[in-house]
C-alpha cells in the first residue's frame, strides 16, 4: 500500500479494522520518535512477520517524572518519516498529544509487581504511563505483533504481563540491542551526550562484558561480579554516577542470589546529566 | 450461525477474529450470569445493532470486596444457557477463573476520578474489578458494541469513560432499567429477599418516583428532596438502612447542587443483608 500518515485517532481506527477485514495482518513498532537503527530493525523484524508495519511515534508524557527530559526529549519528525517509509513501515501514526490525553484524561493501565523493581525504583510512575500508552496504541491500531527492543528488557517484560493478564490478542517480539561500532547500545537519549561522555558511555556495555566474561570463569557470586563492574565503570567514566548493577531472572525480573541460568545483568549509570542503561544476558 | 459456548480464552479470541475477517459486526453482552429481562433486553438490543451477539458469564471475584457475597452469589448456568439461546445470543463465552485469573495476576484499569463517589465511596476497589474485567472481556471479544444496563449507571458512566481513554474501537449502548410489576429494578440480587423484605424492596422505586414527581412540582433543593425519599423509604421498608441518596449529573456524576437539566436521582439501600441499588433521571 502507499506510504501513509495517519494523525487521527479515529481514523487510524477505521483503517486497521479495514486492514483486518481485508485479511491483512498487522505489526505495530512504538516508538517516541528520533529513529536509530534499533527502531529501523523492529521495522523490519515486523515486516517479517506482519503484512502492514504501523510505525507510531509519540512523545508520551504519562511515562516521564517531572523533571525527566520530557521538554527537551530530542525530536525529528521529517528525519523519521523518510528513515520509516526507506525501512519500508506502510503506515506512521503520529497522534496529537491533546488527542491522547485530553483535559478529563483519568484512565490509567498498572502492572502492579513486576514494575517495583530496577527502573520503577528509580523511575515512580514511568511504568503505569508506559502500559497506559501501549493499552490505547494496541487499541487504536488493533496489532497481530508488537515490536519492541530487547534493550528496555524490563519494559518488555513489563508489556508481556500486561498482554498476558489482559488479553490483548497480540504477540509481543522482543528484539536484540542494536549497538555502535564501540558497543554504545543505540538510544534516542545519546544525542545529549558530549564527544567526551559519549567516549565514557562505552562503559555500560564493557562492564556487562566483563559481567560475562566472569560467569564464564565461572564465578556465580552477584557481589563480586557487581565489584569489578562498578570498578570499571567508575575507570572508564569519571563523571559517571551509577543507579544500579543488577542480576535478575530473565522472565520474572526476581534478583538472582546466585548467578544460574537465564540471568540478566542490567545497568543504569547517569554519565553527566543523561541516565543511560543497558543489560545483557550473562547465563 | 449455530448457538455455541466457549470456554477457552484463546478459542474465543480466535472466534472473534474470524467473525470480523468474515464481515461481521459483533456486541457483547458481558453478566455475572442468573440472568433475568434486564440482561435478555441488552441481548435483545445487541441483535438490532450487530450480526453476532456474544454473552459472557463470568462471576467476576475482582469487583467483590472481602465479606461481599461473592460465595454465595447466585448462579444457574443450565437456565442461563436456556435463557441466552431462546433470547437469540449466537455464542455464549463463559471462561475459567484460572485462566481468567491465573496465581500470578497483577494487571488492573482504573478510572481514578469517576470511581471515587457514590457506589465507589461505599465498594473500595469495586470498580478496578469491574473495568479490569470489562476490558479483559473487550480484549478477547473484540465487540463493535457493548451493552450495559441503566441501572447500574455509574458502572456505565465509568466504563464509558474507559473506553473513552483507552480508545477501545467499542461503542457502549446503555439500556433502560427493567423492572418488575411493581416498580423494583431486576436484579439477580433480588433472590436473596424474604417475601417481606422483596415488599419492602419496592422503596426504592417509590422513592425515585416521588422525587421526580418533587422536581415536576418545582421542588429544586437537593437537601429537601432527599428528606422526604428518606422518610418514604423508611416508611415502606422498616428494615432498611439508606447507604445514600445523591443527586448527579448524568456524565460526569458530580453532585448538583441545585436541581437542573439531566440529573440523575440515585439510591442504595440495604434491606435485611442485601444490598439494593437504583436511580432514575428526575429532571
Amino acid at each position: 500500500m502507499r506510504f501513509t500518515i495517519v494523525k487521527s485517532i479515529k481514523a487510524q481506527q477505521k483503517l486497521s479494522r479495514q486492514l483486518i477485514r481485508s485479511g491483512k495482518s498487522i505489526a505495530v513498532v512504538p516508538t517516541m520518535g528520533f529513529l536509530h537503527d534499533g527502531h529501523l530493525s523492529l521495522i523490519k523484524k515486523g515486516l517479517s512477520k506482519a503484512d502492514i508495519v504501523i510505525t507510531t511515534i509519540f512523545v508520551n508524557p504519562t511515562q516521564f517524572a517531572p523533571g525527566e527530559d520530557l521538554t527537551r526529549y530530542p525530536r525529528d519528525e521529517k528525519g523519521d518519516l523518510e528513515k520509516i517509509k526507506q525501512a519500508g513501515s506502510q503506515i506512521v501514526f503520529i497522534p496529537r498529544l491533546t488527542d491522547m490525553y485530553p483535559d478529563d484524561y483519568e484512565t490509567y493501565v498498572d502492572v502492579e509487581n513486576l514494575t517495583l523493581t530496577l527502573e520503577g525504583e528509580s523511575r515512580l510512575q514511568h511504568f503505569k504511563g508506559v502500559t497506559t500508552i501501549v493499552a490505547k496504541l494496541f487499541n487504536i491500531v488493533q496489532p497481530d505483533f508488537a515490536l519492541f527492543g530487547m534493550k528496555d528488557y524490563q519494559q518488555a517484560a513489563v508489556i508481556t504481563k500486561m498482554i498476558k493478564d489482559l488479553n490483548w490478542p497480540t504477540k509481543i517480539i522482543v528484539c536484540p540491542t542494536v549497538r555502535e561500532k564501540d558497543g554504545l547500545a543505540m538510544s534516542s537519549r545519546n544525542s545529549y551526550l558530549t564527544p567526551v561522555q559519549r567516549k565514557q558511555a562505552t562503559a555500560l556495555y564493557q562492564s556487562l562484558i566483563l559481567a560475562r566474561q566472569m560467569v564464564k570463569s565461572d564465578e556465580r557470586r552477584p557481589s563480586e561480579i557487581r565489584k569489578s563492574m562498578r570498578r570499571l565503570i567508575k575507570n572508564a567514566a569519571p563523571d559517571s554516577d551509577i543507579g544500579y548493577i543488577a542480576f535478575t531472572d530473565l522472565k520474572t525480573l526476581e534478583a538472582k542470589k546466585e548467578i544460574t541460568k537465564n540471568t540478566i545483568a542490567s545497568v543504569a549509570v547517569n554519565i553527566g546529566p543523561v541516565r543511560l542503561i543497558d543489560n545483557m544476558r550473562i547465563f
